[in-house]
């Protein structure tokens, strides 16, 4: 009863708004974006939405008329299955900076008038700091010429440096992934009877919350990464060598994890170090090659004379959704739907974010934020969250992170690989 | 009752050649080198043996002595359960390169005698080319000084590059997760509006087999990889280029998977081509990061102008045993307990090998091959199995190689990561 009066309720503010849906991604991909967007997706139909149209990259796309209607792709179950295991985004992405309405208003001119054709009622936008900007603009501009669409943001980045919510969905099962692969590399670095010093190379160039993830892969059974290194705390060289010293007395192999923006005190990122000459490539080019690990191992070598390795852990962190979790999968799919039920009561310019209730058992919410305040903005991670030393997480950080990764939905495996739901078949 | 017959007369064989096993792992290890050792462990135990022994850190961890029994850590189901899903060799492992009696008897004079004082009747060691050298060599000597001891051998590898046997343990897990993070990187690519080309470089410094397995990321939902390139196939820059640019005529994105050992017709590896001056890292070392990958990027990037990426696949491709196929885990399994049968059956120096009955269904079984034979060879891809233009595999290698990577084992997963069987919990 009270589900129907709910229902109808919604009805009636689609007739105020306009019936149809209009859904984007925006920014780089993560393992579940595609979760909310299947979130997007089920909960407007379910909901009455006439249509659901995708934006094909983004804001970008649009702005050129590339849009797709949903319900061919997206009508039967399966597809809507196998959409939350396909990695990347599914409708493609954009980079793009949404300029003011001083410095350009014929964008936003051309988008309300895309909204209008298509009888757009409500915007829901997937993506991460620039792209709440983006919502942020069309919702200022929207209530500026008294539009009746809603904005809404939808959370999601691996970075997990959005603020107003307690994290990203995305983040998790990137953190999965890094926790799961560097538990991997620890055993694989036992196997001789030598020391040896690998240093794996994790993303996040300016917030180290998925290189503070690699602590996840610790239990009784292994004990994660020696030395944790995050762009929160300047790089010391000496105290650095110094504890790689010390374990190495405790240990045969040393395991680091650091984070691709590790810098020192004076800002300088350890990638951009080298030598008086900067290495070239074959084709006269500065060399992008000499990354973050590769500098380290270096040092180690240098400094101790050991055998060093360093491995990067690549682009296959945000879009291995064949380890997603799936409590990340499912809180995608839940800001998405959170987010198209704001639209229907009403707000705009707003995010849906993820409220944590409760780690004991793992119990979260969603709530409403400024969409206005979380763009821009950088979450980093709290110094107290970070042993004293600089280079190991808090029993803090696990309580806030090991409930996150919980779970797996497996792939549908077709011919010994994932399934992938495309667009086109592309 | 002719299974009891048979155990009576394996039981024999024991009381003539000594009721202890031995067990060695040597050279890289594999995701599924432990299910061999599990599928040594229980047929000995199930056939009667008093201990299974296994030797640390190989051949020459037992040198100094390094022997545990693995009735302490193995007797549990469970522990053979999760031995099957833990990445690197569960006992160690080693580089040794066994010494010929005329060099150096002390050492065979040394083994004989912790054969002799563990009252070992079979030794089993699971490995590559180099380990088969060593069986081959400890058969013999034991032949030469009357010894009853069997030396078999039970082949990994993920190199896929031994001689007569079908394949080797090892690839088809490696191949299975090579195929899935390429499906999922291509994916990944796919993302953005514009014109790229993605380059994954893939192990394998002599034998393609694993840059070949990339292909069976192709499916009805995906084109696999664009271009393959193999070390079996001299790399030519014009040709390569000239096809990259037709294929960017068809596509935005473009995705090369290039094996790390693709070289130049007159063998120069592409890793190891640079300009003028090689270029050095921030201590001066001559840098070793410059992969394939990178050079073909830069390569792509100078003559294209267009978006590229390089992406090392590393370490991963061997450890990564949460994608683990669950033919392979099963296949190293019964070679690890057909060498025990072989030995009971009063075989030594030999290897018990893969031999592939059908492809449709998918059948095999094991068969015995002359391990001295085996030794110091290398199996390369057959150049009928790669298309004439030499960057793409042919209909005869899918239908090798796509039988192996089915199925898959879930990893137990404990607090969200996979849990591993580690000895002295270490």
């Amino acid at each position: 009863m009270s589900i129907l009066h709910d229902y109808q309720k919604k009805r009636k503010c689609f007739v105020k708004m306009g019936m149809n849906f209009l859904v984007g991604q925006s920014g780089g991909p993560t393992a579940v974006i595609n979760s909310s967007l299947a979130g997007v997706y089920e909960t407007a139909k379910e909901m009455g939405a006439d249509h659901v149209y995708g934006m094909q990259y983004g804001i970008e796309g649009l702005l050129k008329g590339q849009i797709v209607d949903l319900d061919e792709a997206l009508a039967d179950e399966m597809a809507i299955e196998l959409l939350k295991r396909t990695p990347s985004s599914y409708l493609g992405s954009c980079r793009y900076k949404m300029p003011s309405p001083e410095q350009n208003e014929d964008v936003y001119k051309k988008l309300f008038e895309i909204f209008a054709q298509y009888e757009i009622g409500a915007v829901l936008y997937i993506g991460g700091n620039d792209s709440m900007d983006t919502i942020a603009r069309l919702s200022a501009y929207g209530s500026r010429v008294n539009s009746p669409i809603r904005f809404i943001g939808v959370p999601k980045t691996i970075d997990n440096d959005l603020i107003l919510t307690d994290h990203t969905p995305g983040f998790a099962s990137a953190a999965k992934f890094i926790a799961t692969v560097m538990k991997e590399v620890i055993r694989d670095s036992t196997v001789y009877d030598l020391k040896s010093v690998t240093v794996a190379e994790i993303m996040g160039r300016h917030a180290g919350w998925l290189a503070a993830a690699s602590s996840l892969a610790k239990g009784s059974d292994c004990d994660g990464p020696d030395i944790i290194l995050l762009p929160e705390v300047p790089f010391e060289a000496d105290r650095f060598l110094a504890e790689v010293r010390r374990l190495q007395d405790e240990k045969q192999s040393v395991i680091i994890a650091a984070s691709e923006g590790v810098k020192t005190a004076d800002g300088t990122y350890l990638c951009d170090l080298s030598g008086s000459e900067a290495p070239v490539d074959a084709f006269g080019h500065k060399a992008a090659l000499s990354g973050t690990s590769r500098y380290l191992a270096d040092l180690i070598h240098t400094a101790l004379g050991c055998k060093t390795r360093a491995i990067e852990l690549s682009t296959l962190q945000r879009c291995a959704s064949h380890l997603a979790a799936r409590t990340d999968i499912s809180e995608a799919y839940r800001v998405g739907g959170a987010g198209v039920l704001a639209a229907l009561d009403g707000h705009t310019g707003c995010m849906s974010a993820l409220k944590r209730i409760s780690n004991h058992p793992y119990q979260f919410t969603t709530e409403l934020v400024d969409v206005q305040k979380v763009a821009n903005q950088e979450k980093m991670v709290p110094r107290e969250w970070i042993t004293e030393n600089g280079m190991q997480m808090t029993a803090e950080f696990e309580a806030y992170a090991r409930p996150l990764i919980q779970g797996e939905l497996n792939p549908v495996f077709v011919n010994g690989v994932p399934r992938h739901l495309t667009l086109n078949n592309k």
